[in-house]
């Protein structure tokens, strides 16, 4: 049956007729796939959108050509096939063409009970789903009898004012009408779009030869089923499925009694102990699908008279962990490339495969549900203070830190607590950044609990209390905040992945490297296989315990000569830490960002600290206050930091330089990088590159030991992207610090926005989060400006990008475009990173 | 003498000499212009730069030719002709040619007193500044001998070990050398390039017959003196200049005993009463002067034996106020055209001619000195408070408001004071930039003094103390703190000065309007001849008394209800002040934004203003305290601020509309502009955009009255600079708001610049605070970009800058080159604005 209303509106699917899934739909186009594998699936009509979208409008089908297709007596379905499945569509209708007629020849095949069921059956289906009657009307028990169907046709004469129809002709009509008007609803409509189908999408309908899986259970096997060969969990090899005798469809699924395994199970019986040749042919279907679909396919099945029937197939539906394992194991089948297998491996997927994760099955004591932050699951005792965070990891328990917000003094609690719960804040809020560059769970936002930090006690708006030290769950991923310790899963083995981001790298062609503050972060990163350090943030190492009180003595003196004691002080300790950053990252390049938070960072606030911070320092509490305020910023992100705390109090970063030198000297084999950030004008860098270089000549003469090292500047203002021409002169690299550069070109601060920001996207006045997701119209521009300009001066400089859109695929892809070398993200998201870079230069390479 | 040496190294100067100030300096030029007009000036011979330099660099003269030009026994003086007189030079070197043989010869013809007394001048001269020797060895009393001349001559011989030079030709090669090397002296360099010379500023040397001035006073007049014909003060005309009867060049400038008035004058003998033809002659040489070289001059002359001689004549010293009178009395005169006058007036010298000075000749008793912030002077009692400042103004008593550093809460208090001074802060600090907005004078950065709030004192780092109360005086312009009343200049009479700008609004092609947030402001605007409100800062209207109490209800309130009771007594208050606005202006545009500031700059900070508050609202103090908190922000700047509070919180924007319109309404003749602060996306305007087009039409509706309105956006974020073609859309005009652009441009809030901007523009970082004068490199590019996708967009939107940079001229250049319609800037920057932009289009016409 070629053109049968018009071209292709109505085709028989045979290996060659023109089933084309943009035109048919996606299950047309798999059943066409199934008969080329010469899968034993029952004679298939597709019917176009086109076509559908007729019916839909009202105009009455020929169908007189189409019911000649199928040989007399045979009942029909007919099934939605949409371009893609996820799209949904109407319930497929079964048992088509039955009537007195047909009744009445299945008797002697079937039995009377068979066939009084698959014609009580239908009418229901018919009057429910097609006429839209009261389904009461039509409730018929186990076993209809004819005086029930007599009834059933019966009540639908007296409702409809017409009798039953009982041509094959009259019920499709009614079938396929009903079909494509239910696709225009309002709500299935809604529901599509949300998937991310377009306004006009089509839909298709197949209409199929039913294998009825119906018969008599005495005599033949009869029963329908589906089947898969690997796991949907792990991925790997295992045949698994549901098989329900005397069943229609998909029926087996929700099944519960009389359910069969598929192969012999010593939890049951299975469908391989009764037939077991149909096993053997399924198999060989499944071995057939994966080599010429190049997939894991979940075969449906029905077995009519012993003989089987494939109806229909569809991707094995797989978790995060056994989706990689799959398309690994494809691709070392040598059944797809490893470019596909790339490909395949969706980026969203990687945090839940790189993170613990609260086990779905088991019992979740809901306290409170925030904002998940950072991914993965943590359990630990309730802390409130950095110091206790910091006393629990000594005695190495693990804790939660639960704040009201975190401020830059909690970062050292933050390292010690195996997860981070705070009342306010979004997903750009300090926690929910620092956590992430930590690989941390967290939650932030959980506005019904209530903390009282003096009396150490959490209190839910339900009135639920919690002190320090009660066990306690968070969930970074659903914001979940759960009492007790729920079972955790631990994050699933990396040998799959680890493959794919192997392949990855020999594909993408944009580096990834990592932001790592300290050794143990440069470790992460070794371990994801970052290419280098692309931000080392040197003040983090100030806030290890020790080394506060030597800065904040630095801070606090007024004459040189102390300060220059204290900054001696913190010259050893960066010196060791960047021997030792440099070790861990054996040769690769590491790039350190000079001292930029303002001072007052450094500075206790409360009265507490303020009285620790005189006590250490001998001084009076009135000086101690007096000199915290007097270093108070109106708005310290637009104040008294980076390069010019640089050139107004040059110590410091001589003191940074001369560490970095000196440790350059002791390891060898690096070539560092040091960075500039905050730069406004060429002329910060020329005055600060002039004592660098002092510094390095200095460090040369006395260690007699000749290194390099490269100049870069973090573009971090609009001006400076502006001005990229010309602080490209004195430069080899430039990196773009897009968190500050976000700040700065919307006028919005980070941690000030979460105030507004759910409001705004709701609003959709930003389409997302400018700090999660480049904003490639404004931000982007002055990246593309800063890089070309950039490039105009020096030709070989190199560009990045750092911060957290350095992680993010979106974001790595304009990178991509507007031709950096590389991105640079926490060492958490290396892996997402790797990933999207190689799926980018797969689904675009780039020019020779 | 024509081509000596070489052409026109020493030429002769005649009317139709080859004289250029570039070559010969502007002093042979000047003599040039004398002898065109016929004064009898003296026979004169320039040497040129080059000749000069080659002087200085060794070699020798060939002077024969020279002295060969002027009579035998004639003196000759050499002046410096440098090409800016400015740029200063060696002192003039007269009575050259002294000697045995001139003296012989001069005895019978001045006398032997005159003779001796020319001789024994001529050798101290020589021997002092070209020889270079003590000068103690070449004193001599009132009237010198020949004994003492001959002491004179051998003391020269011993200290030089040759006998004084007796030669014309050899005086002058020594007294040439001389004055050419003392040019390339370091000290005259550095005070020359301080005044804008270049490296390579050359000398010109000009050698001119001496006017003796010394003669027989018993027989005729001699003597020397200057004369110009309008008062340096005022610019009226006026006779006025000194006299001295047996005198040379400009003693008479300095001497005290002798000098005479030149006309008839009540206080003394004048030369009018000696030799009344003399100065009739002069007036008659002023007079040509004034219409050929169409200037106000100062003439230096000699009466020799009853003839006169004008050996010099230069620009009459002027005050600012005197400057403009001068100009505008040549242009009435038709001795220049307007135009000329207008550029003769420098913008710099406007702030001296529109405020209070402290009169420089009375005694100061110096406090302190600070950063002169605003111009002007004022004197009152000291006021440590916003609150005493309110009092005080309340019972009309003048007073100097103190504080460390001001904040938005002090806006009151300075709007009440008479000047304020702060011990903290630079030239773009909020007290400096509130008080240029208010023209209050203003003093910063007074370091020296340290304010004790509560007990109402200030303290001098030289112990000296004041209460409040005391009496002081500070002068914004040089940053003075004076105790006492000081003695004030009252701003000059406007006449001349508004004849000047209102010829200025004939040329300029850029329209001024005024930055001004109430009804006071707005009669400072019209009397400046403002075009209009470029920027009604509406958030300033409720920092009055009355008003903060419903502002700070609207902000604490939890419920709608309550809100909109607040907002309902605000909207009558800003009601009230539109209409009183547009009553001022006649019908000229005012443009108003919408609130912007955050929310807690509404809130108290200290203890007592939380408790006054907790008071007046009738809740408990930790109540208050906590709400304040959590409306703190950490960078308020870029915060929730501007239009990000007006689509959070939208009750706030729709009541400044409707009090917007319904002003419109009841006032008439105004299209009311509505400005939206602190736009980043397009989107937020369509939101803002939907709402006040619905309140437009409920007033509308209500008060049966049409009106319209137009709606812009203040470009302050870089972002809206780069999306200005998708804002365009939305949008009839865009006001460029450069202080925050600035500030996010470079990443750098002004009110913490203070802390390190001193040092980035003394290294040359920076090679100005860019917010005193545009950034035309960073910020000046997203104004550009912006101003072109604009215009790209809607070819008729309006564009202006508002800010402080309105008021710059270099930024009004910028302004009318990036093809802006308007400036705007604060009411006393409007003439100087004016002023700037007239010339800018005298300057450099645009094409037609």
């Amino acid at each position: 049956m070629q053109k049968h209303t018009d071209f292709d509106r109505m085709v028989t699917i045979t290996p060659d007729s023109d089933i084309i899934a943009s035109r048919h739909g996606g299950r047309a186009k798999c059943l066409q796939r199934l008969i080329r594998l010469a899968l034993p699936v029952p004679k298939s009509v597709a019917l176009s959108f086109a076509e559908v979208r007729d019916i839909a409008a009202g105009n009455e089908p020929n169908l007189g050509p189409l019911v000649a297709e199928f040989p007399a007596h045979n009942l029909l379905i007919v099934r939605p096939s949409s371009e893609d499945a996820d799209w949904g569509g109407p319930g497929a209708i079964p048992n088509i063409g039955m009537c007195d007629a047909t009744h009445a020849v299945l008797v002697p095949r079937l039995g009377q009970a068979a066939a009084d069921a698959l014609y009580a059956r239908f009418v229901q289906t018919y009057a429910v789903q097609v006429a839209r009657l009261d389904p009461d009307l039509f409730e018929f028990g186990k076993a209809p009898d004819r005086q029930r169907i007599d009834e059933m046709l019966a009540a639908y004469a007296a409702e409809m004012e017409e009798t039953f129809p009982s041509q094959m002709a009259h019920q499709l009509a009614g079938v396929l009408r009903s079909m494509a008007r239910s696709w225009d609803g309002p709500t299935a409509r809604l529901l599509r779009q949300a998937k991310g189908a377009p306004p006009d999408a089509g839909l298709g309908l197949v209409v199929q030869v039913m294998a009825l899986g119906i018969g008599r259970p005495e005599t033949d096997e009869c029963g329908a089923g589906v089947i898969q060969f690997v796991s949907s969990e792990t991925g790997e090899a295992q045949v698994t499925g549901r098989y329900l005798s005397q069943s229609q469809g998909r029926e087996a699924l929700t099944a519960g009694a009389g359910v069969l395994f598929l192969s012999h199970d010593a939890r049951g019986p299975s469908l391989e102990d009764i037939c077991p040749g149909i096993i053997d042919e399924l198999r060989e279907y499944g071995d057939r699908c994966r080599v010429h679909l190049r997939e894991e396919m979940q075969i449906e099945f029905t077995i009519d008279g012993g003989a089987l029937a494939v109806h229909d197939a569809v991707r094995v539906h797989r978790s995060a962990r056994a989706g990689v394992q799959i398309a690994v194991a494809l691709a070392e089948a040598g059944v797809i490339a490893h470019d596909e297998a790339i490909m395949r491996v969706p980026t969203g997927s990687l945090p839940a495969l790189l993170h613990r994760q609260v086990d779905p099955a088991s019992p979740r004591d809901l306290v409170a549900t925030g904002i998940g932050a950072s991914p993965g699951a943590a359990t630990g005792r309730l802390v409130f203070s950095s110091r206790e965070a910091q006393e629990a990891a000594a005695r190495e328990e693990s804790c939660i830190l639960v704040r009201r917000e975190t401020s830059p003094d909690d970062v050292r609690g933050m390292h010690a607590a195996a997860g981070v719960l705070t009342v306010r804040g979004g997903l750009t809020s300090h926690a929910a950044v620092i956590a992430r560059g930590l690989g941390l769970p967290c939650v932030v936002g959980a506005s019904a609990i209530e903390i009282d930090r003096r009396a150490s006690r959490l209190t839910t708006t339900g009135g639920r209390q919690f002190r320090a030290g009660d066990l306690v769950t968070i969930d970074g991923s659903s914001g979940e905040v759960l009492a007790g310790a729920a079972t955790l899963f631990e994050p699933a083995p990396e040998g799959a992945l680890n493959k794919v981001l192997d392949w990855a790298d020999g594909y993408r062609d944009i580096g990834v490297r990592a932001n790592a503050d300290m050794p143990a972060d440069a470790r992460v990163a070794r371990t994801f296989k970052a290419e280098g350090i692309g931000l080392c943030r040197t003040e983090h190492m100030f806030f290890e315990p020790g080394r506060l009180n030597a800065m904040r003595e630095a801070i606090f003196t007024d004459n040189a000569e102390d300060r220059a004691a204290a900054l001696d002080q913190l010259l050893a300790v960066q010196r060791a830490d960047f021997a030792s950053l440099f070790r861990v990252m054996k040769g690769k390049p590491v790039c350190m960002r000079l001292l930029d938070p303002p001072l007052h960072e450094f500075l206790p606030s409360g009265r507490d600290g303020l009285q620790d911070l005189a006590q250490s320092l001998d001084l009076s509490l009135a000086d101690v206050t007096q000199r915290v305020a007097s270093l108070a910023e109106f708005n310290p992100m637009l104040g008294m930091r980076g390069v010019r705390l640089g050139i107004t109090v040059p110590e410091i970063y001589d003191m940074q330089a001369r560490a970095i030198f000196e440790a350059t000297a002791e390891v060898g084999e690096t070539v560092p990088e040091i960075m500039i950030p905050l730069v406004s004008a060429k002329r910060e860098v020329e005055l600060v590159r002039a004592r660098i270089d002092a510094v390095a000549a200095a460090v040369r003469r006395e260690t007699g030991i000749d290194f390099d090292y490269r100049l870069g500047v973090m573009v971090e203002t609009p001006r400076a992207a502006l001005r990229a021409n010309e602080i490209a002169q004195a430069v080899s690299f430039l990196s773009f610090g897009t968190n500050d550069l976000t700040q700065m070109t919307y006028g919005l601060s980070r941690d000030d926005a979460g105030r507004f920001m759910g409001i705004y996207v709701a609003q959709g006045v930003f389409p997302e989060d400018p700090f999660l997701q480049l904003d490639v119209d404004g931000v982007g521009e002055l990246l593309r400006i800063g890089a070309a300009r950039g490039r105009e001066t020096r030709a070989d400089i190199t560009l990045s990008v750092c911060g957290e859109h350095g992680g993010d695929p979106d974001s790595i892809a304009f990178c991509r475009q507007a031709g950096f070398d590389y991105v640079s993200c926490s060492p958490f998201r290396v892996p997402l990173a790797r990933l999207a870079a190689a799926q980018l230069a797969i689904a675009e390479p780039r020019d020779a």
